[in-house]
């Protein structure tokens, strides 16, 4: 397909990368910051442009890869052209491009990317939402040659997978933060706690992190519990977090229970 | 080494296969449970037993990996043999055991284990403390049989250590848990973050945590923010939560910047 990317953050960096390797032609590259236009244009061989009605009509499909609240002027600038427009956002409705052009979608990836970082876009589920069957088709199509994960998803859907996402990811990473920061604190190197955090994500692979759940909460073990709390003395916010969190482990664990 | 495991449980399991894989001789499996005793017994090829003085001093080296608080009482009933004994606790120190036995030390292995998952235990990050050097060179030359990841941690570290263990690992499975329980509220498969949660704890295999962050708070989107707040009105444990951890990726990126 013949595809111009408005955007060039992470999202459109490794979208754009996988679609040209995929063998799409990317026409344009669109980014206000014609620098970050011209980065990717130049990976997947596109022209940059840095003002919206520089871009062409003579395209398949937009993929608009921006922050939330540019896609509808982003949307209302290309209104014009009436070519197939998806975004790639988590929290936007498809309501968001229907009102400026007819055939629009949603082509959501749910990962965390890092322009530093390679990711395997064959494994990056895509959440698919489509304003008729037919649109459905053709996205589906194009997405089915980047990623062997595809989903459809309506826009309520989206969202909670979106609020789910920040649970999965945003907050574990937030975490980890905090877990570094206390070794830090203690002259010890990350490096040690990095085979647990692997460890832990590559058990909820096959596992429900409910069976996976381990520590001293779930053990109920008040001895280490209140150690580590006076281990955080000093930081009054991590001590409140661990309490809470650790009571959350608790209720999740008598959940459970009652279910089985 | 001619070992004896005192304890039957995850670590002990995972800990008894990889030694009798590296050639050690396991001697006996002590249990209060006759057949948790007998079932690692059997795997290990040892002597299983239920009665704490049928452990046989015919042995190098004692490992406990018990409960915390049963490792003073099995400690006091070993000291007769005077045998080189470690514990494999995170949270327990070394004097536990000194009380009881002159040459002793820990061998606390720094990972999530579940007896149904295969380790790579040479991966596995295994923390030593002894009560001299001669012990120490005893234990890390047995540790080097099992692992590549060798570090010498004092008492006051290892408890560090344990907490941090809780934010890298506890924790982050709690918020997996809760993404799960999201998405299962709205139909929604838990394959579709799998990816997700997996590369979230890949990428800080090489970053740091910090500079791994992504999501609504660290962009300050505060319309997703106050959406995914909406979307939680009925669950106000997670709403809160999702207001204190959101701060908290605030407040980390607030630090960052005035750290560069």
């Amino acid at each position: 397909m013949r595809i111009s990317l408005i955007g060039s953050g992470n999202v459109a960096t490794h979208l754009g990368a996988a679609l040209k390797n995929a063998g799409h032609h990317i026409a344009q590259v669109y980014s206000p910051n014609l620098q970050n236009a011209a980065l990717l244009a130049y990976h997947v061989k596109a022209e940059p442009v840095d003002n919206i009605d520089q871009i062409s009509p003579q395209a398949d499909i937009f993929i608009i890869a921006a922050k939330d609240d540019a896609i509808p002027g982003i949307a209302g600038s290309l209104a014009r052209h009436q070519v197939l427009t998806v975004h790639t956002s988590g929290a936007t409705d498809m309501n968001t491009l229907q009102q400026y052009v007819e055939n629009c979608g949603v082509l959501y990836p749910l990962q965390t990317f890092s322009k530093t970082r390679e990711v395997d876009f064959r494994q990056v589920p895509l959440c698919l939402e489509a304003s008729s069957y037919e649109v459905y088709l053709i996205i589906r199509e194009l997405a089915q040659t980047v990623s062997n994960n595809i989903y459809q998803v309506d826009s309520q859907q989206r969202r909670v997978l979106h609020l789910a996402a920040v649970f999965a990811c945003n907050f574990p990473n937030l975490l980890y933060n905090m877990a570094q920061q206390i070794l830090a604190g203690n002259g010890l190197d990350f490096n040690i706690v990095r085979p647990l955090i692997l460890e832990t994500a590559q058990k909820v692979q096959e596992l429900l992190p409910s069976q996976a759940q381990t520590g001293p909460a779930i053990r109920r073990d008040e001895q280490t519990m209140a150690a580590h709390l006076a281990l955080l003395a000093q930081q009054p916010g991590l001590q409140e977090l661990y309490k809470i969190l650790s009571q959350e482990i608790i209720k999740m664990d008598i959940g459970q229970r009652q279910a089985d």
